[in-house]
């Protein structure tokens, strides 16, 4: 995690334009970091042109990608400048996205803003939009030139932002981290203590991401969740239903703990008190058995898929997990019903 | 170069497949390489699918990116796909640039039916589209899985195609080769050896874009000719004077030959045995005085930019080439004009 700093958002901005020199400087920001982040940065960069767009995960498309290309090329922007995302994960994943791709590439740094972005988006490099309603269909790998994370931020944020942030907190122990979890799972929400859980996350990413950067095998695990957890937040996209983030993935980790369990992989124990926890942070979401075709369905595009196989990431016991596990659309359909019926 | 093979296609692409093993094989294509190169292909991968574009400088756009996009999610590719592009640059760079993004990058191989894409375009890894106007100004850098390169392609192609292609040759042999060039310039456009010059060219490129793939330096110099001839074919595309790109390459050509003269690069007798050659390929093209501002301004967009100046790569004699040499707007006024009036 070489790239990764976590400390007081102004000196560790600072120690990174000492190292690093560039023409022009770009933040992206959305209307709420506009108001609560962009001042305790601003005075940091040489004048620095803002870039804005709307705080809604609706936005990440190609629709705002043509704004911000747009915006860059009228402000003649040549490949020596440096692009600041400044947001949660919609602004680093598309900002990311669009820097890589301004004139085939332009550096680029993350300060995430929310916990989800902190501890999970902002690390690994995975940087994309969605498309047609497909989760991150379109984007690249590229690492940052660096992440600047700073916890105060969480400060600015509503208590359903933590909520959702914590889910990648919660996957990140339950896939690698025994002892972190028997720590977190005694303690309800606002009793967390951020700093240590966002290095915690961030150092366990990174460790796993660097081993395998473009997710050919081990990175695989991190999707733990992902595989029912994205499909069922497609299926409720714009719908009046709207989950956040990390509502459809604590879900998806209980529908995956039981196929965890039904592979012979989790005890009864384990999946009971994964369930536990997870409802007693999120409570539960309306699932019912006429939606689960659908969900089902989704899963068909999720980028783990190998030969027309939905391949899933299954704990192999708390604090550890495999992943390219073949799991049948019978086996899906059970996990959905146990989440419904719990 | 070891990703190139130079060959007999149906040879070198079962060679290939020897070696890789994938789920899915989509070869993109235009209607003109789907009727003159793709039977000669097809039958070597198993249950291929053909994604079909336009063939068209004005196609390489966002919205047929969309289109192929569109095609590979209605396919339901997994990450573990082929795609083939098929094609001149365009099916090449767009092509490339679709499978780099789609599901965060899938593997691809160039297979260039062009002199132009088989000499250039093939080779370094640079993909992308034009976007509102600017050439390649959306794209990655990402080198093929492999390129295969058939010269018996050539034989589908007219005339004014080879003569495209060509400045690209030149251009190589102007900045790295004075005995290749020697030879060059005693033929003419119906007497050169493709096979020899393909290999040639495919050779001094890789070489380049192995040492500096992502045009931090040395990889500049493949820009000579490229600075005012992608502004002059920028400011004629979609009018009724179109111009193929070898056409806007070979009078930047010409005018950057100027500018290496006039910074005291170039010798008279080089400058005038460079400008007979290439009018003797191309003929002249009807640049006017009225244009020249409209010209200098696109080249605030180049890519080589560096904090709002011009930078150029200019020849240091014929064979060598330096880069990243500031041109001012009157030189390249003056540039403009030697070409006209000559």
């Amino acid at each position: 995690m070489n790239n990764i700093k976590i400390g007081q958002i102004e000196l560790i901005v600072k120690d990174f334009l000492k190292e690093n020199n560039y023409t022009n400087y770009i933040i992206l920001v959305d209307e709420k970091t506009k108001k609560h982040c962009l001042p305790k940065v601003i005075g940091c960069f040489d004048h620095p042109k803002i870039i804005q767009i709307k705080s809604s995960e609706s936005q990440k498309n190609l629709n705002t990608c043509i704004k911000i290309w747009e915006a860059m090329t009228h402000l003649y922007l040549d490949r020596n400048a440096l692009m600041i995302n400044l947001g949660g994960g919609v602004i680093g994943d598309m900002g990311g996205f669009c820097a890589s791709t301004y004139k085939r590439g332009i550096d680029f740094i993350q300060i995430p803003t929310t916990l989800l972005s902190q501890v999970d988006a902002s690390v690994g490099g995975k940087l994309g939009i969605d498309f047609q309603s497909f989760k991150n269909h379109i984007g690249v790998f590229k690492v940052p030139k660096s992440v600047l994370i700073d916890p105060d931020f969480l400060q600015t944020l509503p208590l359903t932002e933590l909520r959702s942030g914590f889910a990648e907190v919660i996957k990140h122990c339950l896939i690698l981290d025994r002892a972190m979890w028997n720590q977190i799972k005694r303690k309800d929400l606002d009793q967390q203590d951020w700093e240590i859980l966002i290095k915690h996350s961030v150092e366990l990413k990174s460790k796993v991401t660097e081993e395998d950067p473009t997710e050919k095998g081990l990175r695989k695990i991190l999707n733990f969740g992902h595989t029912l957890g994205h499909a069922i937040e497609t299926y409720f996209l714009g719908g009046k239903h709207h989950l956040l983030h990390g509502e459809a993935i604590a879900t998806g980790m209980i529908c995956e703990s039981y196929l965890s369990f039904k592979h012979g992989k989790l005890s009864t124990e384990e999946l009971n008190e994964i369930e536990d926890f997870i409802f007693s942070i999120y409570g539960k979401i309306n699932l019912k058995s006429e939606h689960f075709d659908s969900i089902i369905q989704l899963t068909a595009q999720d980028k783990k898929n190998y030969k027309n196989e939905v391949r899933f990431a299954l704990l192999n016991g708390i604090g550890s997990c495999d992943y390219d596990l073949k799991v049948s659309k019978k086996e899906m359909y059970e996990a959905l019903e146990f989440y419904a019926q719990s």
